[in-house]
């Protein structure tokens, strides 16, 4: 699956959107004003002008430039700044968030990231306020925190299933609003991503673990149920990004039916906050000729 | 630095030991009976055959394996299995224990990574036991759980420093020991890498780090008093390598003046110790067969 070509023909143009292209993923993923998630085919490739190979050749053009700017957010830490970056990865089953894990933030130098997966909250989290766990796992200054599924679950599987009062999560929306405008105000910026499969890539994605027995680990019987209720879930994403992509957090959909594309989308998201960021090695706190002396004098 | 070649002609011979090499790097750099740190030297490359090229080579043959493997030994826990592996990483300041992390522990999934950095303990810490934190951060089952630092430094810059008195951390091995005796047990293979320099490898890299403002922040004043006591250091490692090298959690001891060595090296003692523990995919614990015909009757 996901062999078709994009149609594109004009290859590589990736920087510099030609024409009425978007300049960078940024741009042309923000769910914006009047954002409507049923409009977007899953197999786009917004802001990237090219095919599988492209794509592939593309990333590998990403890795020293992400690899550098990591280490300056946290050399940038440990001279006293406390920027960091927080990128939250929702989708259905089988929409890639594994994928964007192993081979996204995999990139990343592993000193300096967290990966938070949350799953169905346990009976001790259950004792506080949704948003309880979440704060617990906030990234720490210089670090980029991933969250494999957020608190965004408290008004996706929640809402669908009525796992609350409706007059609960009902009010979680701007909640969470107020809850990531602080998380921004104190230094961390937010990248929220969608990954946007169709329902028949899923189907062909839940076929496939089905079929290959060192995939059977991955399949649970519960996720046919939830499934049938793929309209129910399309409904909840389009309310969430509706209702939560602000502009101090905003939402970026990333069509995921082809997996090299989703791959790229995410990483420049990454990268593109990265530079906007621009964090910048420390001053020396020493002083460094003193030291240079010192060592010389040695063994 | 570290430019010179390792004098060996006869390419890579890595996987079949030719005559008397050892034929797994986990042979070739155990300390057994008798080992000597200081008879070891930091430019050797045991149990591999090549230079730098070769090096850079033979580790590109590696991701593959490791990474089927570590998704093995994930999915086996997901199927009830317990099994872990723990990677303890010590060695002197510069002697290369970030470039590991980045590079090596980097190439692994980062969904079954724990990476815990050991710095002095804090007031909390110093209220428990020293293997108190140690055993918080233990792996859980399927993860490879990696210590930058460990228990060691408790017999190591506390032997150094008589930050506890004598009659205290001499007693700290038998209780290493027993520790590491009963995680083992638990299921958790302990792979325990001394990274081997020499002083004037040290003094290189700190001068480097001085001579380069993008190094600046790695370097503290501190690290010139700490290699003061070079000779102290070196005996404090002998003798916990010597007391703690047991048949269920064996020391590895890498010459790491060779930075591409020591990434080889640590690289594939964790891959031997993934081949030895051979975790399997777990059986589907549901009906195949119905799932599939369930999933075909959904639109």
């Amino acid at each position: 699956m996901a062999k078709k070509s994009s149609g594109a023909t004009s290859g590589k143009g990736k920087d510099k959107g030609s024409g009425e292209e978007p300049a960078t993923f940024t741009q042309a993923l923000r769910a914006g004003e009047g954002f409507d998630l049923a409009a977007l085919s899953p197999r786009a490739t917004p802001g990237f002008d090219g095919d599988k190979a492209d794509g592939e050749k593309a990333m590998e053009g990403l890795g020293d430039r992400l690899s550098e700017l990591q280490e300056r957010l946290y050399a940038e830490s440990r001279g006293g700044g406390s920027r960091s970056v927080l990128l939250v990865i929702q989708g259905m089953d089988t929409s890639g968030k594994g994928g964007i894990m192993r081979h996204v933030v995999g990139s990343f130098d592993p000193q300096g990231v967290a990966i938070t997966a949350f799953k169905a909250p346990s009976d001790e989290e259950k004792k506080h306020p949704f948003l309880w766990r979440i704060r617990n796992a906030l990234p720490g200054p210089g670090d980029i925190g991933v969250f494999d599924r957020s608190h965004y679950e408290d008004v996706l599987i929640v809402r669908v299933h009525d796992l609350v009062p409706q007059s609960q999560w009902s009010r979680r929306y701007t909640q969470i609003n107020d809850f990531e405008a602080k998380v921004v105000e104190s230094g961390t910026t937010v990248v929220k991503v969608m990954l946007h499969i169709s329902s028949d890539e899923q189907k062909a994605r839940l076929a496939e673990r089905l079929d290959r027995p060192d995939k059977h680990w991955k399949y649970n019987p519960g996720d046919l149920d939830e499934r049938a209720r793929w309209a129910d879930y399309q409904e909840a994403y389009q309310v969430a990004i509706e209702k939560c992509s602000t502009d101090v957090a905003p939402w970026f959909v990333v069509p995921a039916d082809r997996k090299w594309y989703a791959r790229l989308a995410v990483t420049n998201l990454v990268l593109e906050h990265l530079e906007a960021l621009d964090p910048q090695w420390p001053e020396a706190d020493f002083d460094v000729e003193a030291e240079q002396r010192r060592l010389s004098l040695m063994p």
